[in-house]
């Protein structure tokens, strides 16, 4: 195999077919991993739009993500069959949380499956999770990856926005200004639980949007007396209702209180629907106010795609395929600066990307004053 | 006092005021009461720009409800301070559940602030325990009474609709279209809980527009074991996922399975948020398929209304204050063959308006096939 | 042929195949006349569920409307060939303004396909152009007809909505509630032009929703002197801006002021976008005041359908097919007191629904005060 | 005056009132110039929030743009007159195109003004045009100015992003949405004009997110012959309809045909709705294909910002009080690399942002092939 996984690079500019990868027509793969995304189908489709008409590439579409590779399920994928998917959610190539290395024979049967479509490159749409596999497939050499960072979180580095952060946060604020008429209708406390199990940039920006009183996320633990006192000293100075969002992983300060243990998935993480109620449980002994829960969940990841991530999911289709036939592999799209670019995978996974000082100190400006103030 | 409630014409044309109701300045009050609803605000709206314009009357909101007539909390409301409100949801003149016959004199209570303000009339903005309410007050004679219905349940009987049901009711399929592609990503069942807890009208219209698999309805008790078995067959034979839309109140068959004992509220309502997780730990109890759970609740009664209930309220707030002026009390305002007419308060509060067959058979024809079909 | 058009029963019970209507398996051919309209696909999904899982049917979609019938191009129509349909505008057998009577051997052809085809019933999808023709192919016995009522504008007889009319009136709705702050801001007058070539019913439900300061519908011709001279006043008095909506056919009272010659389409129509601009130059002319248009056009007849259309289709859908079934021919499905029935085609289609009274008086309340006022 | 236009640090840290710019204490004017844009109120609402808590500042809102500084017409703004505005559109202190260069004495009035009131700052919101003038007006040594980029052109200089251009985008995908199956029911042609005078910004991420046929913009003068021969060739080799995004200022290719001469409106700007009609018009003459126009106008620029603007504007809001307190002025508030920063005012209006070369690129790949490949 002439490429070279260490650099990225394929210097000799062939696959590992043999074939040129500056050449017109390379067999490409696809897969879509881990959760539902809104714009996957726009990555895709833009992938394919430039690939047959540009490049006269092939594009393999492998199922449910690399359970597709594992079991050698795919189809062609062609502009026609994408017509009408721009708009629609979900992915038509399926997905799933299934990888290689959760198999003793995992990277052999991919490389297997390599071979028999004499892939030259692999494009792989994922978060975190999928993402560092496509590393990791990457440096043992199997094929030429391509990383798009796609996330409802916004929590992969090296990239400004990831896709679907932006619709998931716009659903997020319809549903808040929804909620504000009825926390103030009934001088309610109203929680709303959002996603974000590690880091808080769909609660900081639906909190800052939605004109939340009040913020909780994980990389800020917070301190549930706190909380509670500063809620209690506003609903008592004045009658305006609160509305406080939750990312799923916000965290209590240790000490503070316990959250108790919840129930996990087969995956180990947290279910949803723990976080939300167990503050609103906790403010209510507290305080004594009126308090009520809403879950978002699955309707934050699913169905069309806002116009930023339509545009956002296009340019990174298109700098994904072009990628590939640069040769320039082992490397992720990216936006930074308002320009799609590309940094190297490793980096992309090294770890979390959290908010910003600058974005929480503007979240902050919002909540209410401490009762001492 | 010259008005009757038993005929519930003031055939003298005169209030209690003294005045003649037919007369162009009457002191007409006005509450909203129970939960939030959106259109309150347009039905207000349209009540004061008839009043002030056309009769030259002053309306006088009383504030949170009969609470505001309890405790004689109101403010004048004048065209002026109306403005902008037509789109904004909940309703400037506050709501709860406090109404009279909670306290020993509170109808005395109400009838003295009735006598201070020199009410002639009362317009009631409210749902089924608000509207009783108000036939009571209105048969004790304490003052000519007006009823307008109120609930995002649909459920008050003598009108086809209720304002606040259309809005609800696009608010959870817009939820319904995003967690198709969700559920078809993961081929999981998705339970969806909506609003309605003694009728199905708001799962019954939000499952047909959103196309549902399967509705369960407190009209129609189900049998857990065949929603899971129609489920698991429908599993079995094609890849398709599930959106199950199930109402508060939906009910077993007795002697199918027990629902566990639930909290509820200080007005002894069931808490939402229950149903549909015991039926999905139900369903995956049964059939082992990965099943998740959405929750609506309050943003289904908060925010702005829709063209349909925006229509509906300004029609009927402008046929309330008419009705006023024409003497005929003790009656709700209704739409009746597209047509907004009047009918007896005491008929409206008689029963609750359940879904009509036409309409379960039309949803069962998107029900899949039984396993034996 | 033992149907009798005259009656509209097939009191037999036989259809043009020998078969009789009451049967499990008929073979039913479908199309969509006339312009784009939300819900189309609803209907038909509504008309194919039924047929094929309760009636073991064959549907045929006939292609772009009555064009398929003359040119003999359709397709079968299975539950699975529907699947996803019921969200997407548009229609997925096409339509067009071509019908039989436009040849001279139209009906001839349209009796050969049918016969080809083995036709038991047709079920005809259109505007009261395209049910026109329905009537007059049911009298003339070619085979039994079932009209199904689409229209954005609402206008047809004997049902109290068409589908296509709540979400057209929402998309023009959300286009004002834009206009408004866009007004406010430099004290404009903005003119709304919607659709409603004969009838405002578009118009005075949109403007009653979207808070507009005045209507201009067909049904009641205007003064354009008064309009100016309304709207003048009222930005003197106040800073208020103005929101007029104007339906495409609104019409100015004799001798106030001609409309200029405007370009008709090919059917005679006039095109879209001529009465908005017209109307605001002549405001700007006799105020000086600051005047815009917007056309919304096309927008209002594309995409998905609302919940309430959505329910409307899948009701009409099942109705259609059933009455099919029942032998009830030369019918369409309606809306009336909430329920859904047949009316004879004829009545349907003898004259034009225009707005009530009601629905205008109650528009009217919210206009601005006369100068003497 | 002790603070210097020419470096745009008030190095004393002395403002003109002689107080110190850093302290707790400062009169802050605040004013929001030229069309409306979706996010003023936030951006307003932002510097309050945090002046008032942090700084103990006052803010004087000037009405209607530099009028107010001209005519000495203000209010003072505090946290409680802003409840409610995050998400209203339009702005609370209105908005006008006067400024002083229009007058003779317009510098001194302004002056004028601002001694009255001891303004130690000014934050001025707008576009290219309004914040020319605040440069000028801080070149003069006026007063310490603070530029806030809007428009929903995304037009200016040093920032990756001006708030209100999300907004508009999303409002033209919305409507391009639904236009796609009007298009396909009837085999059209529709042209959708959208906002964009000298740039293409609204235009080419509309026409990406929109899945356009094609997108004309200004930077990139077409050629109508080559358009409808693509557009003819198009729908000769398959029935798609198209969908062709013109921005207004779109260009034709000089000598290819003649833009006849357009209205222009007082400010020698051309009006809205010319370009699409004579495109659709040119269009048809040479290719016979129905075509129609749909122009989006003022809906693009009024009504609720997008989760993306509120948050943009908040942070804008928050970093220009700010920056007044560090002393940093004759900048603009910016985004650059998703972080907000401060630019030189003179660099922000030295010239107009076109679209990238990438973007451009990435939407000519989804634009239909030449008849000749």
């Amino acid at each position: 195999m002439s490429y070279d996984p260490s650099t990225g690079k394929s210097n000799t500019a062939k696959s590992n077919t043999g074939r040129s990868l500056g050449d017109k027509s390379l067999r490409v793969g696809i897969l879509t991993g881990g959760g539902d995304c809104p714009g996957l189908n726009a990555v895709i489709r833009a992938v394919v739009r430039k690939a047959e008409r540009e490049y006269g590439d092939s594009v393999i579409g492998f199922k449910d993500g690399w359970k597709g590779l594992l079991e050698n399920e795919s189809r062609l994928l062609d502009i026609e069959s994408l017509r009408g998917t721009l708009p629609r959610g979900g992915t038509i190539i399926g997905t799933s949380r299934v990888q290689p290395y959760m198999f003793e024979d995992g990277v052999a049967r991919v490389s297997d499956t390599v071979r028999r479509h004499s892939l030259d490159a692999l494009i792989v749409i994922g978060g975190e999770g999928t993402l560092s596999v496509a590393y990791e497939i990457h440096k043992e050499g199997i094929l030429p990856v391509i990383g798009v960072p796609k996330t409802i979180d916004n929590d992969i580095a090296c990239t400004e926005m990831t896709f679907g952060f932006q619709t998931a946060v716009q659903i997020a604020v319809d549903a808040i200004d929804r909620l504000h008429t009825t926390a103030e209708s009934h001088h309610r406390v109203m929680i709303v639980e959002v996603m974000g199990r590690h880091v808080g940039h769909i609660a900081t920006w639906t909190g800052i949007a939605g004109g939340a009183t009040m913020i909780l996320v994980p990389e800020q633990p917070f301190d549930i007396n706190e909380v509670a006192s500063i809620l209690q000293h506003r609903h008592e100075t004045n009658r305006y209702a609160s509305v406080v969002v939750v990312a799923e992983g916000a965290q209590p300060i240790p000490g503070t209180f316990e959250l108790p243990d919840k129930e996990v998935d087969e995956y180990g993480h947290v279910k949803l629907g723990g976080i939300g109620s167990i503050i609103a449980s906790e403010l209510e002994k507290r305080t004594g106010m009126d308090t009520r829960v809403t879950v978002l969940g699955h309707i934050q990841r699913g169905g069309t795609p806002n116009a930023f991530d339509r545009v956002l999911c296009s340019r990174f289709g298109v700098a994904a395929i072009d990628a590939v036939h640069e040769g320039v592999m082992g490397e992720m799209v990216a936006l930074q600066s308002g320009n799609i670019t590309k940094v190297p995978l490793g980096d992309a996974v090294a770890g979390l990307k959290g908010i910003t000082d600058e974005l929480w100190q503007t979240a902050k400006v919002f909540f209410p004053p401490l009762p001492s103030d």
